[in-house]
């Protein structure tokens, strides 16, 4: 029940109060620190129970890995492999997964954008991966380097978001083998926030990291995660070699994987919440164990995606009741292992930004802020399935997070007694408006959405009868153009402009996905 | 954690089970049984201290009572009575709350519709009080008796609404004097669900109450709620003569109506999130302490309307973070007393049905089921503050009751065991599209919400690129292209006529709100 972060100076009266407020606030918020209780939405029992049938499922049925160096890893740590099959013995997992770390600090290069992470503390971050963009006057297009820039832009300006990640939007104009060094290095420039890393294959994943090694130092990284990757698994029960050579890439310099089984409930799982629920946790399990193999002690995250099938036209859906279940469902998983988790904010199935993605995208947030969440990614932007990232859409999602944020720290209490005293100041039939406490407090007391429409019918159309997206869309052209780029030691920018130089002369401009060099 | 309800027969088979997914389904779903766990925000020693500031407020300060017989009836049973401020001794208002029943069956003129309510029970009710509606063809226009009678349908027609409220929309074509007659006949003639009652004045109420009686019979009342008032307090902390009266004429019939502060937060609260609740707790307090006072033992519900005021603007907003917080808050003062709690659902500040009508609207819902309310209402097409109810909106805000009730059910564990031999049998890298397991279950595994377009855009495209607000409305026609009228007996339907036509004779038709014959 902490008190609300508010900045310092902000108590010099109430014309200094209004200039504030007038002035445009860019300000990182810090990392979430929950007051609000987890969603328990299993007993013991049923948590013991899903940990049974995941266990028996390592056991018994196994997990595929089809990659060699990973066989090889099993082999060495004493697992049952028989051919690609690797089968986990509990007492094995138990172990590996024992060495995870249940928090850390995240280092932005900006140390006060630096980010605790895990228990209680939870961070968002925008979505990422959209084939395409509605850009700023809602065409929908494919995206370039400028549109990916322009997201890292306005993450960079988005209190609530404290990550640019990483491909938000596909830059096009890049070919598929270069992409992965302009994305990393659009992440580090625009922006001083923490950033995700690209896991497209190994070699890319090694590129990252050296890139990283150039920003913060390598000895920074030994002992601090600086960046997120994401392992994708194969539901049912199958991790492949791109995924599993990145997680090398990054566990072997400690750095964070999310470990994410990419379930589509009900075609890669059975068609039932708890049951999909025991697989994708066997599966997750099995890259967290892993991570340990590769390292143990390094940082890694228990991770998903999750949506679920429509039976009539097999289209992923989002917002849905049962994927609310699954998160409150797996958070309980995650905290029964001691390990902090990743899920998916705000997500919309709609091809507009219409009332179907307001919806989608809320029932998203709700499901994750109870569930307990510590890595809150795809937070901004996404919809249509994350076949598009939006502006309109990011912007307002950006608020949503600030709006989540609020609630999921829960109320103050520190105000508590003189707010008794301003009831019995005004009495019964009196009204609140010009009392100290009021003006006081009225700032922080009440969130004040810019991007919801609160007037009168009668103001609303004397301003021009405006829309959501509309009003979105002007917002985000005022924010680019107050953008200011945070400054970056020429002797890092240089270094990692060269090395993108050099690694593109190196890797054949081949217009191919995970090409390995 | 209960099995979810499928009716009887669905087990016929593939073609049977196609053939009825294929029909339209009108049956009313149960009660709403939770098995999502309350959102406790607070401790207990936060509980106790709003109980305590609560009891400090009607002991110190009091309530205005402005109404000579209430007055009377707070003499009679000695409160502290100076003026019209009456001051609450903490020890009568608690024993006074002790006899408020915690659970209760109500019941509906379609026994299979009648519905237990309180505890684990909870139930979705249609929004009422709308001066405007945006009709079948998008149009913001003043709403006919027509159009009352036609969201009644709709309402009839809703699995997830398990009432069709009162004055869903005014009928501006009746004058206000005669009103609550036809909206009262409408309510129970176009549906075999249960309703609510008109509390615009205590006369108003007392021919609801004839009304009902004529429906149902005296003697089930005596015994059975049958229907619901409300009453609005005037905080801070100020009741009138309108709603006591409207008040005495439910109670003392054992008739429940929801004790509601209309909470402007900021404007008539405090500018906090705690001490509002704290306040609003006093008013609700004081008037389900005055239920007791009127009949001993008669059901009473916990109520409020809650919404943050912007102090840029004044306006109230919707789908706030604090209105979140102030939901779980309430839900556990009610909780702490025993007695069964109202909240509204699903509200929206939008003009149109826009991504911000989506966005409060699901914020909303999930604070309501997460806080674990019993009178879910304003449930269906809410926007605009109010001030207009929504077709396209309504149909939706019916389908996301489905989606919040199947959330709020909690998973169900009956199949475990079968589904994880699902998941030997399919084993890593297969599919479980054609297992036996997926094919029973599909149907009620996840939900497939009508409302929500999650095709391809390439799909959507083809099929006209309509959005969320077209798609309703169409459905909306179709749904009342479908409509059939329960039947009611033809004597009562008479005899209620009757009595209507009788009160028009006897009511002059003044179009002046409140008044009282």
């Amino acid at each position: 029940m902490g008190e609300l972060p508010i900045r310092q100076g902000r108590a010099g009266g109430r014309g200094a109060r209004r200039a504030l407020r007038e002035a445009p606030d860019f300000a990182m918020l810090p990392a979430l620190h929950r007051g609000l209780p987890t969603c328990e939405i299993m007993d013991p029992e049923h948590v013991a129970r899903i940990d049974a049938a995941s266990m028996a499922i390592l056991e018994d049925v196994g997990v595929i890995f089809r990659d060699p160096i990973a066989l090889a890893d099993w082999k060495r740590v004493g697992a049952d492999v028989r051919g690609e099959r690797v089968h986990l013995d509990r007492a094995l997992v138990r172990q590996l997964i024992s060495t995870i770390p249940s928090s850390w600090t995240y280092r932005a290069r900006n140390p006060e954008k630096s980010l605790p992470f895990g228990g209680k503390n939870a961070i968002f971050v925008p979505m990422t991966g959209a084939p395409f963009l509605r850009d700023l006057d809602d065409v929908r297009r494919w995206p370039t380097l400028n549109d990916l820039a322009m997201f890292h832009k306005l993450a960079h300006m988005s209190p609530a978001l404290h990550s640019t990640a990483h491909h938000i939007v596909e830059p096009m104009d890049k070919v598929v083998a270069h992409r992965h060094l302009h994305i990393t290095y659009s992440s580090m420039k625009h922006s001083d926030k923490t950033f995700m890393g690209m896991t497209t294959s190994g070699k890319n994943a090694e590129d990252v990291m050296t890139m990283c090694e150039i920003l913060f130092g390598r000895d920074v990284m030994e002992t601090t995660p600086v960046t997120t990757g994401n392992c994708n698994g194969n539901s049912p029960l199958v991790w492949d070699e791109t995924m599993l050579s990145a997680m090398r890439a990054f566990c072997s310099r400690n750095q964070p994987v999310l470990c994410s089984p990419f379930v589509l409930g009900g075609a890669n799982t059975p068609a039932s919440v708890a049951p999909a629920v025991a697989q994708l946790n066997a599966e997750a399990l099995s890259a967290l164990a892993y991570t340990q193999v590769i390292r143990k002690g390094c940082p890694a995250i228990y991770g998903h995606y999750l949506s679920t099938v429509s039976m009539k036209s097999g289209a992923p859906m989002a917002g849905t009741p049962e994927i609310s279940l699954m998160n409150f469902m797996i958070g309980q998983m995650a905290r029964f292992y001691n390990v902090p988790w990743r899920t998916s904010n705000l997500l919309g199935g709609a091809k507009t930004f219409d009332a179907q993605a307001g919806y989608e995208s809320a029932m998203t947030m709700n499901a994750v802020l109870h569930a307990g969440a510590n890595y809150i990614w795809h937070s901004a932007g996404w919809n249509e399935a994350g076949m598009h990232c939006s502006v309109a859409k990011f912007v307002v999602d950006a608020e949503m997070c600030a709006m989540g944020y609020r609630m999921a720290e829960g109320p103050r209490w520190d105000d508590f007694d003189v707010a008794m005293q301003a009831v019995r100041d005004v009495g019964p039939g009196g009204h609140y408006l010009g009392h100290p406490h009021t003006l006081e407090n009225f700032e922080r007391a009440f969130f004040m959405p810019k991007m919801f429409d609160n007037n009168s019918i009668e103001q609303w159309q004397a301003e021009g009868s405006v829309e959501i997206t509309a009003r979105a869309l002007e917002h985000a052209k005022k924010l680019l153009g107050d953008y200011e780029e945070p400054r970056l030691d020429a002797g890092i920018d240089e270094a990692l402009r060269d090395f993108i130089a050099r690694r593109e002369r190196e890797i054949p401009a081949v217009d191919a996905l995970n090409t390995e060099h």
